[in-house]
């Protein structure tokens, strides 16, 4: 019987697509096996990359109107269940830091109006749920600007438009605008980090700077957020911003509290939606990736709960990273790195595919001796 | 039966021993496969290591005076076979590159006259046959120093002492007066690397910089191997600086031949006296390594002689370099790096020694799933 093998990769952040990735690993299996059984399954943990990942689940696309994070206009793609009823919304089509140029990218001039412009979308189409693709944002406002955008007011003395560096005059907030329909429809937020927003382990510390902020920058951050927070308690709001996931895309996370949402843990909600014990079964090893396997991974990226699964259906599961660093996680028998250390760039398109492919079939040699 | 594998490295250079390297290697399997047979077999190319690699075939060891590349007086470690006929001499010991500190380090002013007074203590303990390992050497002399000190001499108007620099004034060379013992002595110099000392693919350009030197420097150095030749060729030397190996140990190749010595691949030679076919006699894997694992490991580095010992005896052999580049050497079925790319010091011994255990411990995980 021809060796199985699960080509189940995570995007290799600023190198490579979760598809690309997967697909680099199947033609490394094919080139040490080639009478291999390869199945090629992209993965997302809910930020970017997440509604080309889930297509089979949502495969109907709406192309509509939006914001980015520095809100000029852009078109993006919402996506739907085949009956209409549920919908995807990805908050990095809108506020992703993707959409902007290194000199564009300051969290306290982004915001997330944008990101309430899609939920208002998918609202319009008649979904009855919606999955709020949590990461990958550009963006630090709590989720200030989403809530705008579907009818929450935010003043100092007058009105403000809430952006990461605009809350630190915020002194109320009224929720009592927000889009009545939000309050028959369940959104689920799936959030692709368990921080906090606020606290000492708050996102707001942790990705600031790969928002392209400084460190100087994170305690201006921290202080504005904590603003919106105790504004939103006077409103009435429970949502403390200390709840695991709320930190996620900036406080999107607690954004979509504010809106009635749940928080999940984006990855293993994108290993149930697309099937993956089902997609699992009977392979003899998965093969799985992502730009950097390091203490965070640990912390619930989707790579650990890929180990969960693997793990309790003891199918063996390897890690071929960017950049594998010492980490112990469950269920993960190997992990390598691809990129060559010492060498200069390490973000090549071209390189990473083709180590990847080098290292896939170094695998499956070593498990067909 | 329990998973049999050998662990045989080579050195890491500046970060570990090659005892070292196999002995971290060893607790990985054990790590994954507590019942595993591991043998332990540490490697040399010919270079810096090789004494105490061959151990069991030169057993017995002399302390004798000599100096290092710089001229200081140190000690020195000659081995010997039990009987005392065949005795192995390390170039490394005399002018190797660890001897001298970073600001020492100069290929114009080291020297090899250390190797000559090895090869006389060798000469006068009485061996029928010498060894002469390659490499690691601090200097590019020719091996005018180890002839000078063995009787040959050099002029420019009067007597000069050879160094890679002062060969820039050589007119004449004698060797005459060169020890008569050696004449029937059989010399076997074991080269670590295949290149010639001079022409365009000399050991000159590709290892001055390694040496300290600059790439300024390179060119002088060309020049004074020139002359070198030139001026032995006019006292009836054959050798030509282009064969193959003459290159090694900044020219102690070269030197060699005009002692009447014959060139010999290091590594494979090494292989050889160690009796590694009856080592890997049976073993389900053979795990190496090396610091880096590149262009040049191709060329003739051990883990290339291993590669044709395991490809000839279908035993899979898995390199865990400490950065492995994306080459194909025959019989290699697997090559990781072990370093953390990106990671900013990476020739931290404790760091590399817990890196092999992990990564030895990831491919028995593979093989033995």
């Amino acid at each position: 019987m021809p060796i199985r093998i699960l080509c189940a990769p995570d995007k290799f952040k600023q190198a490579c697509s979760a598809d690309e990735a997967a697909r680099a690993m199947a033609d490394g299996v094919r080139r040490a096996a080639p009478g291999a059984d390869i199945r090629v399954l992209p993965l997302a943990d809910g930020g970017e990359g997440t509604l080309e990942v889930l297509r089979e689940v949502f495969p109907q696309r709406k192309q509509v109107p939006t914001c980015d994070a520095r809100g000029r206009k852009v078109t993006a793609a919402i996506a739907f269940s085949d009956d209409g009823t549920r919908a995807l919304v990805e908050s990095a089509q809108a506020c992703g830091l993707w959409r902007l140029d290194e000199g564009e990218r300051n969290p306290l001039e982004t915001e997330t109006r944008g990101v309430g412009q899609l939920i208002a979308a998918a609202l319009d189409a008649g979904a009855r749920e919606i999955m709020l693709g949590l990461g990958g944002s550009a963006t630090c406002d709590g989720g200030a600007g989403m809530l705008h955008a579907l009818g929450a007011k935010f003043y100092s003395d007058a009105e403000i438009v809430p952006t990461g560096g605009t809350l630190k005059d915020l002194r109320r907030v009224d929720l009592s605008g927000i889009d009545k329909r939000l309050q028959s429809v369940q959104l689920i937020a799936l959030c692709d980090v368990t921080s906090p927003m606020i606290g000492p382990n708050s996102a707001t510390r942790r990705y600031t700077v790969q928002k392209g902020g400084s460190t100087r920058m994170i305690h201006k951050l921290e202080q504005n957020l904590d603003r919106l927070v105790k504004c939103a308690a006077k409103a009435g709001v429970l949502a403390t911003g200390l709840e695991p996931g709320s930190g996620a895309a900036g406080g999107l996370g607690y954004g979509a509290m504010l809106l009635g949402g749940q928080l999940q843990a984006g990855a293993a909600t994108v290993l149930e939606l697309i099937g993956f014990e089902k997609q699992m079964a009977g392979v003899d090893l998965v093969l799985t990736g992502e730009g950097s396997y390091d203490e965070q991974t640990a912390e619930g990226k989707l790579v650990a709960a890929l180990g969960q699964a693997c793990g309790k259906a003891r199918v063996p599961l390897v890690v071929l990273a960017g950049a594998a660093r010492p980490v112990n996680v469950e269920g993960v028998t190997a992990a390598f790195s691809v990129n060559i250390p010492g060498a200069r760039k390490q973000d090549n398109l071209n390189a990473t595919l083709e180590s990847l492919r080098r290292h896939a079939a170094a695998v499956v040699r070593l498990m067909n001796r």
